[in-house]
């Protein structure tokens, strides 16, 4: 991996510009006194397309050249961030395609079409979604987006975490670990713009892959994760293991009682919508209590996308 | 009724200074395009206590001479109110008694506690809980405060709408009508700050005493009310139903259905938490979409205060 430089960054920063959202820190006294030190709350689930996605996947399609951006964008993704990079194309006026199993969620779904991508479905197996993605590469010479094992999205995630330096001088930083793409670009931010700030990653115990790679100092991959954040359910890949490795001091687990605990805690007290994949921060500082006392605490809330559905129904049964 | 002066409302928003927060007015564009028109919305659900009933009490108590707030403030609520009421009791080192009837759900009185108010626990009739309460007042020689009969706490939640116009000057406001305390204040804080903001109220089909009480020219009760909007079952007072009469517009009726589909929407686009006595101002404008084409529309959003255990225990029975 090349080593990253400062100006990268600050050019990231510069380049998305207004292309997205500057979200706010929140804080709740509450929350504060459960955890014994000062919690700010970054909503990500305020950002444009409903998570963080959109900062890596704008910056990806912003850092193509106009030949590229006019031949458009591809991904394969049942998540965030196909509707980030369908999104991300609908704003600069170029074709996205996004392949998603055939099984994927109506909402996702919904959220795709509704930012004007085109969908391609192929049957639920990696190897199917790389084929099929692969197809469309060769005919329509798109650019192949990577969720997050792309420097170019790792670069465009890190200006998260440059806004929160911004605003306060933090102690501590704790980012989900999925594929790694946020916490790499947490971790650096941390990197070139604190000189006190520790970055701590937080991931399910049922889909400890990141955990286990840092221990091993290999990628071992995520075989069969059962946990009910979908979103971190994910690989590292080559480009996000070294810098978790390099710059990340600890990653916590937490179980999935843990995450529905303090998913219910952020919506009650900040009264917010946070996804499950959020909610595994507030989790992890809860659980790790004497590591954060009385400390200045960031904690980076990555998206709010919930299918809403379930709660709804029962509520419309009611009537 | 005593005419209001516009040096009334400043002096409330001066005297609440910084014992609020000042909300946030957010925007989707989705909701935008749906409606039509350029929506606001007014964070109340931020505010200190969950609600914008932190307005009212606050300032109740703030206009209280020092001797009265000593012997400490007392209501009847298994509401927002009480809550509000407690925690601007305990801001003020001053007691509070909250009288509440013994099926009120547990949320609330957990609320009521957690901010160190005494519950007094009564009957779930009116009678019971103004007898409680009278009998209260008697032995302590606390202060009673009305959720909304009341000109302080109208002039308290007036403060929501300043804040408003001091940002922009809406063509339009919507506010939910329950007891008449919110729109009230909306009203008259509309008629000083604005030569062209115009005030309508939404109201629950299942609780439309206030529509009632316009139409006949007299206040109407509010007689089985029956509507999710838990906080909009209450009846106008002689002191809300006046300023309703000379101030709003217009009162809009929206069904239950139509509030859970707008509250799912607000869950979902601005991904925040509101209860469906908030969720009411978008049904309403969306029912009435030729009303609002093009004009900037600010609807307030009077709180987040939602039991939510049903949908986390059902997120907990599926792991």
């Amino acid at each position: 991996m090349k080593p990253y430089q400062l100006q990268e960054l600050l050019n990231a920063r510069q380049l998305l510009g207004d292309h997205i959202h500057r979200t706010p820190l929140i804080q709740s006294h509450l929350l504060n006194k459960m955890a014994g030190c000062e919690l700010y709350f970054k909503c990500e689930n305020f950002q444009k397309a409903g998570a963080f996605k959109m900062r890596g996947a704008m910056h990806k399609i912003l850092s193509l050249s106009p030949e590229d951006q006019q031949k458009g964008v591809a991904t394969h993704s049942s998540g965030n961030y196909g509707a980030a990079l369908a999104l991300g194309a609908k704003l600069m006026g170029i074709p996205a395609t996004i392949v998603m199993p055939g099984n994927a969620p109506g909402v996702k779904k919904n959220a795709v079409e509704s930012y004007g991508a085109q969908i391609v479905e192929c049957e639920p197996t990696l190897e199917a979604r790389e084929n099929t993605l692969a197809g469309i590469i060769s005919k329509t010479l798109a650019t192949p987006c990577h969720p997050y094992n792309d420097r170019a999205v790792i670069l465009g995630n890190s200006t998260a975490t440059q806004e929160i330096l911004e605003e306060m001088d933090v102690d501590a930083i704790i980012s989900p670990v999925g594929g790694g793409g946020l916490i790499s670009g947490t971790a650096l931010a941390a990197h070139f713009f604190s000189k006190k700030t520790v970055v701590y990653g937080a991931e399910p115990q049922g889909a400890a892959d990141a955990f286990h790679s840092i221990q091993l100092n290999s990628i071992q991959p995520s075989i069969n994760p059962k946990t009910i954040a979908d979103g971190l359910r994910t690989s590292l890949g080559d480009q996000t293991f070294p810098v978790i490795r390099d710059y990340v001091k600890e990653i916590f687990l937490v179980d999935d009682y843990e995450i529905l605990f303090a998913m219910k805690l952020i919506w009650e007290r900040l009264k917010i919508v946070v996804e499950s994949s959020s909610a595994i921060v507030l989790a992890a500082v809860l659980k790790n209590k004497q590591i954060f006392q009385n400390q200045k605490v960031a904690l980076i809330l990555s998206g709010g996308n919930v299918d809403l559905n379930a709660f709804f129904n029962l509520e419309i049964s009611k009537l």
